[in-house]
């Protein structure tokens, strides 16, 4: 679980990075499961079903709300916000690049995007709905519905297991893999400023990417105990030791604090950080996490530099077209 | 107040309508006031503004949240949830065509869509700001919001004024020229099944149009009493007269139960129905108006009839790109 990648492409050479190969740009498509392959029918399904505040009980809260792409892929909130004002602990991760990390939640507990679609819509504190069974009920009611699932699976296959798929499908487009970070690994030494250089070399020979591995900084899968360092001194402003992370769900006390490594792209635009929104600005999160992870004071002029980078690390966004989502002529789904 | 303008129109010729002047297609543009022509910076800008959930306190309710393109332009629910789950008395009207309303709101208090658009982030049951100095002061936190207003009023131009001029400018996009209705007006006969011209005929002789008039079905400006016959048998169901109207606002008696005459155009789509949303299909709908406005009691093949060619007063919707909302990198807004 403690692997470390980056040594090599930590040295510095005459003044510019050695891209050494652990240095990758993001693939231009997202892997999909053998019994999911994208096809635009389902994408065009998954991102009316992503977008429909109908699948919540209120009719307020769609996937988007929390997990919103035309801004960061989250809501900018500490904690998101659920059918009737409700909150839980933990911040929305980004759905941009989603699709590259290899379990779901900050706790990992979906092994897929598909399961992890299949979460939210029933929660209480989420979108609230009674069960799936309900869920399928609204959509068949509604003939546009019908039609884009008809095109994406088969004629009557409304179902949780379709929906989810299609959802996951569509959230598989959403990725970002030409920023600037990318452009300069895929040979455009232009891409980067001086300073964002500076901060990746930083972030290499610190060992930020001991867990922020691979083309996603996601670590791949891997799960890293946060904090690793004694962490009283942060404690009363930042909480982190309320949430137990993968214990909460295997209850084991060896998983205590473990959580999922979270994605660094765009993390430029998803302040507030950690799992618990606790951290305002990424400044703060770099400083943190370099003393309570790596057991390093940092500079601010290194600060600067690695919060510089991991700007390059930012988009761009595909274009998306809004979706029409189809309504049942003269009938209204909302209590 | 009391027009009467489809008599002519409601006549039958050999079966087949004799489209009077009074049927009007929808204009291809919608009109804009002389201190705010209509541009593509502002429309751009506007599009922005409008599905930003940070012009509210949360960060969880945009102005899309209640008046949803991607629906019928509202948000299907008898009243709409702001802030914290908050209700007030309300339906949504829907946002499409809204340009073509002469005054706003379902009590008419705004004058304009500018002054509309000021109205809903303010309000602790809606968007829930504290003031519009904190919208601005939040605007202004975020350098892409800074270029967006400069290229579309100059620089350092953000203020309530213009934010609400570009969210108007945006709305005055949001038209559905092309309905099948229009198509049947502009020549095309057969873009109305024959269940829709009977119904085209009913609504006119039945006279629907002396208060739904206009190309926009929206008395152009007119208030209108509501209901003008007794209403006794329906009050336990539908509590029409708890809500007092454009009284609330002016608090005069010979205002009680005025409304603004609401668009009948994407009707079928913005159920449930009337300023309380209390009537939960077309059909009911269309049955109690002709009882309480007309004093008729339709047949049920009156009704389906009248409801297919309400239908026909649908879409369709523009394309729309969802706008890349601008982060300040590295902060959050919202508490």
């Amino acid at each position: 679980m403690f692997k470390i990648r980056y040594l090599v492409a930590g040295i510095l050479l005459s003044g510019t990075l050695s891209v050494a190969s652990a240095w990758e740009a993001l693939p231009t498509t997202a892997p999909a499961p053998a019994d999911n392959p994208t096809t635009a029918e389902k994408v065009a399904l998954g991102s009316m079903l992503y977008h429909d505040p109908r699948l919540s009980s209120t009719g307020t809260v769609s996937c988007a709300s929390c997990h919103n792409t035309m801004l960061g892929g989250e809501d900018n909130r500490p904690n998101s916000m659920g059918v009737h004002g409700k909150t839980g602990g933990r911040s929305a991760p980004t759905v941009w690049n989603a699709a590259f990390n290899k379990v779901q939640f900050w706790d990992g507990r979906a092994a897929s995007l598909e399961e992890q679609a299949g979460g939210p819509v029933t929660n209480p504190i989420e979108m609230g709905m009674e069960n799936w069974d309900v869920v399928v009920s609204r959509l068949k009611a509604i003939p546009g519905y019908q039609h884009a699932f008809t095109a994406a699976f088969g004629a009557n296959s409304i179902s949780k297991d379709t929906a989810t798929k299609a959802i996951a499908a569509y959230e598989r487009t959403l990725i970002t893999p030409h920023s600037a970070y990318d452009r300069y690994v895929g040979g455009d030494k232009s891409a980067l400023t001086e300073q964002q250089v500076k901060g990746m070399n930083k972030f290499a020979s610190l060992g930020c990417g001991g867990c922020h591995s691979g083309a996603a900084f996601n670590g791949e899968g891997h799960f890293q105990k946060f904090p690793v360092q004694n962490a009283a001194s942060y404690e009363q402003q930042y909480h982190l030791l309320q949430d137990k992370g993968l214990a909460e769900v295997t209850k084991k006390a060896e998983n205590e604090h473990f959580w999922k490594v979270p994605t660094l792209r765009n993390i430029a635009l998803t302040a507030p950080y950690l799992h618990n929104g606790s951290v305002p600005t990424l400044e703060q999160a770099v400083e943190m996490m370099a003393k309570l992870q790596l057991g390093k004071t940092l500079a601010k002029s290194d600060t600067a530099d690695i919060v510089a980078f991991l700007n390059a690390l930012t988009g761009p966004f595909p274009k998306q077209t809004m979706p029409a989502l189809p309504a049942t002529p003269g009938k209204t789904f909302n209590k």
